[in-house]
């Protein structure tokens, strides 16, 4: 019975998009989640990746593809950008100020409250495998990489499982 | 028992996107659940906030970065845009005149017999902050607003959660 | 019991998307799924139509408005781009020849597995009504037609459902 309750508790998010708004909607679920006593993990995958990169520091990848690709996708949670409304920037950095506004976290914020409060942090070995991002470009906060598989075991216990 | 089988009825859906497609298979979940005796609510945010905005009247918001934001992301039914083929709204012109000649329903169409079916429209307070949006913005078919700590109350029981 | 057991097993997947990545990301968790135990369905909807048609031979659909349609919004799993980086068809063009470099599968080669290993391939009748799209537009794989009651019945059966 105790693990059945346990499990009830489950919460696991695949994050697919970089997009700065959407990284927004699922770090507000995971740490209401986890405030709430779930167990929450976020699977970063493909552009999700982005998120959860280091926002300082070149990325090594090699070949001149992966290079170009890491260049141009450089990522880091201060350069996400809305998916909407970007504008060159001027739509995304609206957002931030109205966010500092009304006293709302920032993303960087939202990392550490994350993992502080017990939220896993997971990065996609497969996306890294293709895309030749190095397991060093993640930043400190991120527990460990895993496979889909590892996803689905996590999702198959969840309660609530979503895609963002 | 009673309970564990309501329990299993539940179908809750995180409208995210404020696409005219998106918002469109939404509501053909949410009414096809509700159709088969499900319990359903759908959590409106960021751009999913759109959808359930009046077509008519100004909103009036505070500061002159909320007014601009409101101003181009004025919203309401029927302001929505395909995700894909939008062609200066030709694409979704078109989409929505396919649409009329199967005889299927419009947005509009579709929130209300969501509603008349007993569909919860639920609008997120946080985006509703974040972005300035007055809660007389929203059509009167909406039930209430919510954080994502009720979203996930419902989803913890809910059967199938989505989000799209 | 023994049902009970078998529902643990199921993954349902709505695949909305027509873009490349989110194509291979659903296709990665549906055979991981299946080469786990699970009994999984993936239903293609609007643009994830686009997947599981044909690559060769014309589409054949009635008026100038499907027709047009039709021909903008061709389809084929050889034809699908990324949702970021698409750069006129540079970007597709790499991430594809980075999924080679590291002998990843093609979305054809997915495909196939998919079916191989057991999935469930199902088109949405009504995304095609409504766009005008003939049953012998899809691939042989794809193992019917049914409309969103049908995704609903399964998903509440489902330990797991997504849509991408």
């Amino acid at each position: 019975m105790a693990e059945k309750a346990k499990e009830k508790e489950k919460l696991t998010i695949v994050v697919f998009s970089g997009d700065l708004d959407k990284a927004l909607a699922a770090f507000i679920l995971a740490t209401s989640g986890a405030s709430m006593g779930m167990e929450v993990s976020m699977f970063f995958t493909f552009w999700g990746l982005n998120i959860i990169k280091k926002n300082k520091g070149a990325l090594k990848s090699k070949g001149l593809m992966r290079k170009m690709l890491n260049f141009m996708n450089r990522g880091g949670s201060q350069r996400l950008k809305l998916s909407r409304f970007n504008m060159l920037g001027l739509g995304t950095w609206m957002m931030k100020r109205l966010m500092k506004d009304v006293n709302y976290p920032s993303i960087d914020e939202f990392i550490t409250m994350a993992h502080q409060m017990g939220v896993k942090l997971i990065a996609c070995t497969t996306s890294c495998g293709i895309m030749g991002i190095p397991e060093d470009a993640f930043r400190s906060e991120v527990d460990s990489l895993a496979g889909a598989a590892y996803f689905l075991g996590e999702a198959r216990e969840a309660k609530v499982s979503l895609f963002i």
